[in-house]
């Protein structure tokens, strides 16, 4: 019998329980997925690298389970239901086996959670650093995709969850802020997407918040030709991020990896979403509106003052 | 107005000319794709590492090209017609931008050649290698696709093209093998994937040909539970390789990066196989067949002996 190379014999240890219908088992050229009549395809990519998105030290699984998240978030920003996803790996000799039965091991958590399965990919060797690389899947009901373009004056912005755990998160990873809980930590490992929440057909726009919440309202900007004015006093801020110094306010604004969705909605519509993000247990509040009289994105303080931070946003390019 | 990140400049500069229907100019969260209905999405990914793929000193429009066409084969193998990819890039400070210019270029020319556009991706940096990973979205005709496993006893293997350049190719930029004209290295970076050889509904096996001949002819024996006997003399190897001395046979069917269809079919519609194939200008040739009698790949030479390579294909990982 023909012997199995050693990438087979790594592909079917650690992801052949992974794959699910369409994945031909890992074994073929190619995944076959259904789409059903009536819904169009929605894809994405995202890739992330040892020491630009992720530490060396941290736990595999979670580094399996925010690439496998973060894909998540750009499908739910769509309100796109996900189906499955594909996986490069690019694996350099540093990197164990049992590295990747726990990275592994995340992502088959997730996959529970979240109902999709591995549907093909690729590995490889590399000298350099271990990079990741994770192309995702969706459907969603023909014309009904939330955009970043489509925002209308006096639209409401609105955004999920909790934004800036994240950020500070990482300066604690970095030793920048000290914590001694692991609550900011955790949430930096391990973002919520808010898959299911059903903004298709419902909100005019909507992305997710990746780089830091001011960059990413920018984007809705340059998308709209709009302007944005938040209001700081209806951030949502957690807690244990509000019982810091005033000092991380920009850190929380700018840091990036909160995966919340931003949301633009006609005023007429934001009480639907706000009886749905309650059934489904997914916090939302409105923080700002789409506005014809500037071009920016405006946060106010409670005095009704402009303020400006020095750093914009967050970059892993 | 908000200022544009790095890279979005980076993006708009150099890929959203690349972009097609549904990737929304590049900048929303993912791109969103038709499927007609009666057809099926097949989808396959792969990644490309610097220094274990190519080298850092390969024209930069062919690295673009030889990504796109090695996925562009896996399409060929399932009888898929492409459609679009995405590209996720993780690129190193030693990249300079008129290496992706040319990269690029490369891209454009191919996707005008094979009727494909850019969907969407990611950039991000990295400290080491330069990594590409490109996932490929195609259709087939629900149920027609063609997979590696469906070959029957006695069924034909044909093979397209020509076996064996590449990986001399490989050997000369190595400087193992001398040659003056370039051809062989010409064909290790352009492969020329059998995109739009109708397969589908008429081979009941197809894969195409990417670690080498021999080991490529075992993952049909191990999925297909049959042996492949291979008649040596039958094998297509260019003029050029012929003229080289016999101890480069063993490269020809090992070195792999070939991108030609092995293509296991019923002896009832090979006729058929050949008659397109002659239409479209791709040549086909019967290498061997699928047989019962054992479950190996055998290579059998003139005399009816049964030849021993001590490598069995190549492997990048």
């Amino acid at each position: 019998m023909v012997e199995l190379s050693k990438e087979f014999v790594f592909i079917e240890k650690n992801f052949r329980s992974l794959a699910g219908e369409g994945a031909l088992g890992l074994k073929d050229d190619a995944a076959i997925v259904k789409i059903s009549a009536g819904d169009e395809l929605v894809v994405s990519a995202d890739a992330m690298v040892e020491g630009v998105h992720f530490f060396s030290s941290d736990p595999p699984d979670t580094v399996g389970q925010k690439l496998l998240r973060c894909n998540l978030s750009d499908m739910a920003a769509m309100g796109a239901t996900p189906l499955g996803y594909l996986l490069t790996i690019s694996r350099p000799p540093h990197i164990s086996e049992e590295w990747f039965e726990l990275f592994c091991e995340g992502l088959r958590r997730d996959q529970e959670t979240y109902k999709i399965f591995l549907l093909g990919g690729d590995t490889t060797r590399t000298e350099g650093n271990l990079v990741l690389s994770l192309t995702i899947l969706g459907t969603v009901t023909q014309g009904l995709s939330v955009k970043r373009t489509g925002a209308q004056e006096g639209d409401e912005l609105w955004v999920t969850g909790i934004i800036g755990d994240s950020a500070l998160g990482l300066k604690a990873l970095l030793n920048e802020l000290e914590e001694s809980t692991g609550y900011f930590v955790n949430r930096y490992r391990l973002p919520q997407p808010r898959v299911g929440l059903p903004i298709a057909g419902l909100a005019h726009v909507a992305m997710d918040v990746s780089d830091g919440l001011i960059q990413d309202a920018g984007h809705l900007v340059r998308a709209n030709q709009l302007g944005v004015t938040i209001e700081l006093e209806k951030i949502p801020f957690s807690q244990q991020a509000r019982s810091l110094s005033s000092a991380w306010l920009e850190t929380c604004l700018t840091g990036g990896d909160d995966y919340e969705l931003l949301i633009g909605i006609s005023p007429k519509n934001s009480k639907q979403l706000q009886e749905i993000s309650h059934r489904m247990n997914i916090p939302v509040t409105q923080i700002g509106f789409f506005t014809a009289k500037h071009t920016s994105v405006k946060i106010i303080n409670k005095e009704g003052h402009e303020m400006k931070f020095s750093n914009q946003g967050w970059s892993h390019f």
